[in-house]
């Protein structure tokens, strides 16, 4: 499968969206949806919760503000079922229904959304989480993971339509997060070869230096490992740019035609850091010094012919 | 098993080493052997080869230029077998013997080099190639890894000892080098896992813009996928800066001790690129019209107080 981008920054945790949610400020909801559109994510994450607010008012102004001005697939993100409900049953969604989330293996947890993402034969992510919390081993979670695949397939979700998010936590908890989550993707994508994965990436980096290195090289880490979706702020142009790379390793990019679009557009390209510069000072100065050499070598052999000419 | 770094540039491919070798300049060979030390190498790769010079004379002579300043272990890389032996037996190594480079699967290849690493209980590098020159599946690659296994086994090398190089294409030839190159990983994983996966690494990009990206991106996806040894230039700041990242993230470094450690030696850092610096005064611009408006606010509620009390 595919890797795919879903972009997260329209999202009231982030307090520019929750202003713009508090004031209906369509214009910047609609500007950040844009810029995401044209970073190149396949979907947008929608999440309109504020304390203290309606949702089901909230929420379907956030939609209609996204759907007047891009038709992308959307990811409806919220702890709060019926909001969810109401948005799938008064929006007229003409047939291109949002991923559901979230679900996980807590008890009723799912009794609202599954039968929802079944009726409307749309995606819903599922977290790997029951009432013991999240399990830190690999083998703990995929027992998780098998309960949710069971309860969806019983509400008729196909497994093309669950989206499983193993739970990325912050590498400062666990030194083991990586190998866990690579050892559980690995059992999931040989089990469950149709159902997706899914994840919001940037937990692990939580109170690490220099977060946007660390997320992005697990980015590579989890794609190469099969996991498909990836919630992260396309904007971020390394990151961008680490996505064309890592589609075309996957072999999702024919003759890596959008990896070298991508160059020509510009999207690759970061700037030197000092050490590049460095070196390519070095590089210069020994091409120079071969030259000079070269030069030399040249001169002398031309003194000796006249020499023996002579 | 851990991430291991091959300093790659002490190679006579490269024009300055190749100048280095002809005028045996042993200050030039030192300054790029101590560089790449300094740069968390943990062997470095001695190739000597110069077309019409004797490596016999060559390959000793670079060996002891860089043993004088250092004791990293070492890889000898010649396509000359005598040179090797000739190194393995007139050197004294005290103890601390070299990885032999390289043997492969094609007829007579490993006749000299693996009773020699079996004689000095050693490591010895082995391409996954035989007559047929480079099988281009993963199930075919790992039918050459099985035999050279078995003949490495044979010779009374351990698996321990073997560093299989399943050899990484150019993308540009084939979309599906990633994805083949990740399946065999975890085939040689689940059949051998005491063999070790060596790989250089940069065939992959190219002909490919923005070489270093692909690269990069690929070390954490092979890494991901139980890659151990990459053949890589570490004085390069952005790939040296994944690896601390790879290495975190595959639970090799125990609470990111040497993560934090290289962000505080400045190791981490990249120059801040034109998107993130218009990110960061978007960001500020934000923060500050949050700020005028709560001021108002409170002015407002100020004024209105005031009102009340008149």
């Amino acid at each position: 499968m595919a890797v795919v981008v879903i972009g997260e920054s329209l999202n009231a945790t982030i307090p520019a969206i929750c202003d713009a949610v508090k004031a209906h400020d369509t214009a910047y909801i609609q500007k950040v949806a844009l810029e995401q559109v044209e970073a190149d994510s396949d979907y947008l994450d929608l999440n309109a919760q504020v304390t203290g607010r309606d949702e089901l008012i909230d929420l379907p102004w956030m939609i209609e503000s996204v759907r007047a001005v891009t038709n992308i697939p959307m990811v409806l993100d919220s702890s709060n079922p019926p909001a969810l409900k109401h948005a799938m049953e008064t929006i007229d969604w003409k047939g291109q229904y949002p991923v559901l989330s979230s679900i996980n293996n807590k008890k009723g947890s799912a009794q609202t959304l599954l039968p929802l993402a079944a009726k409307y034969n749309t995606g819903i992510v599922a977290l790997l989480l029951d009432d013991n919390g999240i399990n830190h081993t690999a083998k703990g979670r995929f027992e998780i993971c098998k309960e949710l695949v069971a309860k969806s397939r019983d509400a008729g979700v196909a497994d093309h339509n669950l989206w499983i998010d193993p739970l990325i936590l912050p590498l400062g908890t666990d030194d083991n997060v990586g190998p866990i989550s690579f050892d559980l993707l690995q059992m999931m994508k040989a089990e469950f070869p149709q159902v997706r994965t899914f994840c919001g990436l940037s937990n692990v980096s939580f109170g690490m230096p220099h977060r946007a290195l660390m997320n992005r090289t697990y980015v590579a880490m989890l794609a190469a490992n099969g996991m498909e979706g990836f919630m992260i702020n396309p904007r971020v142009k390394e990151m961008r740019a680490m996505i064309y790379a890592i589609r075309a390793l996957m072999g999702e990019d024919e003759k890596c035609g959008k990896y070298i679009q991508a160059h020509r557009d510009g999207l690759l390209l970061t700037p030197m850091s000092d050490d590049q510069k460095a070196r390519l000072t070095e590089q210069k100065a020994q091409e120079e010094e071969k030259a000079r050499k070269k030069a030399e070598r040249e001169a002398r052999r031309a003194a000796k012919a006249e020499g023996g000419e002579g």
